[in-house]
Order: C-alpha cells, then sequence, then structure tokens
C-alpha cells in the first residue's frame, strides 16, 4: 500500500509497504482522512528518533509512517474485539502507553513515561492506505458523522483537555493566546464548555479573521494592542482561564498571567521557549498555573459527543484538502514554511 | 495601655495608647501572646504603608500596632455577638476583607482586593495589651489548650492552606524548600495531612536539626547536595507535592519543579525573586505551579482540630520567649538580623 514515511529532515516520501495485518485485540482501518499537525511539522524539519529507535510500546523501527490526526472506515475486526463492527466510521485515539505505571492506573495515560503516538513513533499512521490500531484508540463516530469532521477530533480533544484541565465553567471568560489550530481548537472547546467570553490573541490576518468566524467575543494583536489591558477593560478582574498556544515565550506567559482574576487557571498547551516570571504573582493571586499534555480516558467521547450535539462546529478549521502524493510538497513542507496562512491541511490517501 | 506600633524604617517603639473600645460585632482580647512573623520583618525594614495610608476596611491612619499572630483570653463580648464568651482562649485570624467581591462570595477571601491585616495595615494588633476584633476573626481554643500553642494557630495556618491547595493526600510524598518558620509548618502540616514522606531542603544548621526533630524523612542542604536526584532517589518518579517557603528564586523554582512527579503540586508560599524557567516542564508533565496567599474558611478550624487531637504538635517551634519592652531589640532587630538563628519569638505584653 501506499504510505507517507518521514525518512530525514524535510524528507517525506511516498512509500510501497506492505499492508499491516490484524492481531488480537485490534482493527484495520482505510483511511479516510489524516491531518498534518504542528508536531508533525517539528518532527519534519527536526527528527527526535534517532537511526534504531524502537519505542518501548509501539515497538517497531522507522522510518515511521506519518499522521497521528486521522478518521477511517473500519475494515476488519479481530475475534476478540467486541463493540466495534465493519464499516464503522471512527476518529483514532493516537496515544498509547504502557498502562500499568501509576499515572496509567490513575487514567492519566497521557503522563505515562512510555508515552507515544501512533503515526509519530510507530504503529502504521494515517498517512496511509491502511492502519492497524488497538480497538480501544478507534471512536466510533455517531451515525450521520462525517469523516473529515472525525479526522478533527484528534486536534480538538488536545484543546478540549486544555479547557477541562482549567476547570472553565458555564458562563466563565477567557484568554486564548495564539490563534493557530490548536488555539482556535481552544476558542471551540471554551465556547462548547459554556464560556461567555472568549477572546483570542493572534497576529495573522487570516487566523484573527477566523477566530472572528468561528465566535470569539473579542480578538486582539499583541504586536498592536496591550493585550492584558484590553482583557481587564472587557472583564474587570481578570478571566478565569487563559490558554497558551503560541510558543511566544515571555510575551505570552506575560498575558497568560497578567489577564487572570485571582484564582484562576493558565494552561500552556504549545511548546515555548524559557521565561522569566514572577513567583509572587502566583503566590499573592493563587493563580493556577499548569500545562496540558494529549489527553486521556473522558476527551474523545467528550468531543465526539460535543460536536454530535452542535456545541462544537469545527467546519472552518480545514484550510486545505489534499491527495497523499501532494502532501510531502503542498501540505509538509508549505505548512512548514508558511503555517500563519493555513489553519487545518487534510490529507486523502 | 502598652503597645508596639511601627514609626518608620527599623523605629519600633512603645507607645501608650488608648485601651479600645468594644464595637458591635465585636470582641475585646487581652493578649496572651503574639509571634513575629516574616511579613513583619519586611515591613519593619521597608514600611509598605506611606504616611496617611488607610486601608479600606480597616479604617484607620498609622502608625499602627504590629502583631499579627496572636493569641489571648476574651475579656468582653458585645451584645449582638453568639458562641463567644467572656474567660475564652482564642486564636486570632488576622485577615479582613470587604465581604462583598466575587472572591469573598467564593469564601476566597484572602483573595479579596481589599484583603488586609489586622496588626500590619490597622485594627490594633497582638504587640500591645487589649485588642478588639470582629467576633467572626476570633477563633475558640478547645479546652486544654495552651496560650502560646494558640499564638502558632496562625502561622501554621498559612501551611496548611498551602498544604490542602496542594490536595496532597494520605500516604503521599513532598518536599519543602526552606526550613524557616512556614518551611517548618509545612512540614507539621504535611505529616498532619498523612503524608508518608516529607523532605526538607534548608541551608542553617540549626534549622535542619529542628526539622529532623519536627519528623522531616529527609533534610538536604541545597548548598552541599543535588536536591532533586536526592528526591528521585528516594521517590522514583519525583513527589506528588512541593513547597516553596526559601524566597531563593531560581534555585528554589528549579528544585520546586524538578523534584515533583508528573501531574504533581508546586506551591510557593514565600515571597520570591522573578526566575526563569521552561513552561515546557508544565505542558510535558501537567504539573499545577501555583501559590498560596493567607487562608480563608476551613484552614482555622482544621489546625486548632488537628493540633487538640495530636496530629499537629508546633512544640518546637518556639526558640525564644520575650516581654513586649524587649521586642523592637530581642525580637524585631534580632531576627532581621539573624533570622537563620530562631524560629518562631513569642512576645508576651
Amino acid at each position: 500500500m501506499r504510505a507517507l514515511r518521514l525518512h530525514g529532515p524535510r524528507d517525506v516520501r511516498l512509500d510501497d509497504i506492505p499492508e499491516p495485518a490484524l492481531r488480537p485485540g485490534t482493527v484495520k482501518i482505510r483511511v479516510e482522512w489524516a491531518g498534518i499537525c504542528g508536531s508533525d511539522l517539528h518532527q519534519y524539519s527536526h527528527p527526535a528518533f534517532p537511526p534504531g529507535y524502537v519505542h518501548p510500546v509501539l515497538g517497531e523501527q522507522g522510518p515511521f509512517v506519518l499522521g497521528h490526526e486521522f478518521s477511517g472506515r473500519v475494515t476488519e475486526v479481530a475475534d476478540d474485539v467486541d463493540g466495534i463492527e465493519a464499516g464503522a466510521l471512527v476518529a483514532v485515539e493516537p496515544l498509547v502507553s504502557d498502562g500499568t505505571c501509576p499515572a496509567c492506573l490513575r487514567g492519566e495515560y497521557n503522563l505515562c513515561d512510555s508515552f507515544g503516538f501512533i503515526g509519530l513513533m510507530g504503529g502504521g499512521g494515517g498517512m496511509s492506505e491502511y492502519v492497524v490500531v488497538p480497538a480501544r484508540n478507534a471512536h466510533v463516530m455517531p451515525d450521520g458523522s462525517s469523516a473529515e469532521t472525525a479526522a478533527l477530533v484528534e486536534p480538538l480533544t488536545v484543546a478540549w483537555h486544555a479547557v477541562r484541565r482549567s476547570g472553565l465553567a458555564d458562563g466563565g471568560t477567557a484568554l486564548v493566546v495564539g490563534g493557530g489550530p490548536i488555539g482556535l481548537g481552544l476558542l471551540l472547546a471554551a465556547k462548547a464548555h459554556g464560556a461567555r467570553f472568549v477572546a483570542v490573541s493572534e497576529v495573522s490576518e487570516a487566523r484573527k479573521q477566523l477566530a472572528r468566524d468561528l465566535g470569539a467575543d473579542l480578538v486582539l494583536d499583541p504586536t498592536q494592542e496591550d493585550v492584558v489591558a484590553r482583557i481587564r477593560d472587557e472583564v474587570p478582574g481578570g478571566v478565569d482561564a487563559s490558554y497558551e498556544a503560541s510558543g511566544a515565550g515571555k510575551p505570552a506567559v506575560d498575558a497568560l498571567l497578567g489577564s487572570l482574576r485571582k484564582g484562576g487557571h493558565a494552561v500552556t498547551v504549545a511548546a515555548g521557549r524559557p521565561a522569566e516570571f514572577d513567583p509572587n504573582q502566583l503566590m499573592l493571586t493563587e493563580v493556577n498555573y499548569t500545562g496540558s499534555f494529549g489527553y486521556n480516558g473522558p476527551d474523545f467521547p467528550a468531543v465526539i459527543a460535543a460536536i454530535h450535539d452542535g456545541r462544537l462546529n469545527p467546519d472552518g478549521l480545514v484550510s486545505d484538502r489534499i491527495a497523499l502524493e501532494d502532501a510531502p510538497a503542498k501540505g509538509y513542507a508549505e505548512l512548514a514554511d508558511n503555517a500563519g496562512g493555513h489553519v487545518k491541511i487534510l490529507v486523502h490517501p
């Protein structure tokens, strides 16, 4: 079958590889759509896994198939698997873990020291015709769901997990720093949690407009405006939650902490640069500053339910749809060079 | 009556001032013991309140009576006050707030923008013969309590609130950075919450020994040892909670975050210097980093109960007992110049 594999820095090739075989506990999926993610691009430009690397759970050597955000139709189901039938549309949860560590036993499998991602570190991936994944990683979409939307569930779940960690409640207020795919997902997830006010801080004109289209109550340009002052004008005392999805370092940290109300929750979702900050700001305000990594137990089902009942509408996040053979140039290279001009590019194998 | 008041930098005077009068909703207290706190010393060396300053809730001009950690016997009770009788031994909760802001209405009155402390910003103080406080600020000690222990409730409650905020559970593990009065209180409060392992990092020999005497499972000297490596040797994967009570800036922040398990809780309790840190450390580990300021609703009663039932034994925290007239030299000046040689100095008016 055809599959995109990463062979080295900026070296994505359309390879012909064997179709993966069903194993106990798995399902085989014909991929419908696969998205390209910021962590793919980081990996694309600076591959992190040395030759010979074998992930402890996924257990295979590279070159690895790309694509960890994907949907597809189940074509085969192992005899020992219940609850999924051939023909089902599924969104794949690519996170794997060892299942036995203290974090896994707490249900926080995203914090497993042996965490890994199908489509980044082995286990096949969405940038191929077929993939075989453990049945527990395949979430059946409700009747009437589109395969394109199902491919957006993974990045939306990253955002959902961050919003869940922030404790944002119905009627709450929030700031999202950065309006890329995750930032816009945070906007949608915050709204789906019932937020009455969500501001987005972003520099790209295209993304600012998209944030407005997706329901942002205020869109700020940090190069033109004092984000903290504007937020505090709009929400006296500060917002309940702030999310960092820009990776911009100190200016982002300052906006994140400065915009919060006392006792509010700041969550960093994007990899960022080290930054100076004042611990007294945490002490005097009892602000809670944390990070969000991936997702766990309740998140995929929650996002699928929110999409199904209309609380979360990701239409508009997809900026382009391309074929597998075009993905090296029009997907990976284009996004690595011009991320701000796009949101989510989906690939159809 | 005699009262110690702060007239300027390092200028504490024993003044003769009028006895305060009972008002509706208050009780009058004859002070038994009052402690000197780090924030008193900061105020002593660098008074923060300009001439003419009036706290919005306490409503008076300085010079202010000192002493916000104190116990005493109730001598008079306003007619409209129930639940406190003359003769009762009380520990005073000095924190006041406006009672009407969103934080107050949530019960987080320590986060009120109009918070204040009796004994720092007006309202009398423990460094005097008598004080009149709102009845809700006077917590009756159980029969058999000592007045000296009752004067320690306030600083212990600062530590208790921080441990409560960290979610430390029975059988948990913790690191305390700094072994001063608050750090040792954190050790005691963590043990009272059922922690099975509490390490203390401290440089002063006297305080290191006291930490051992008070039940620390491991005492580390950050000038001699790699605190993070030692903690991770003792508790593979890292501790559940870490508390910063040293004000040491970046080395403290590094120890605080580096020693935690994934998903663990770091709490800064001490004023510290700005420090560089890496937000990715929060993202990849989902560590929760927050601060703790004062205390609120359940904290005073919880500490009093823990002392009463023996889970929390603060004997040993008091390093000296002095008279009011000796406090300017043997209390404030001595502690400002040589804090590491003492833990808690109590003053008897």
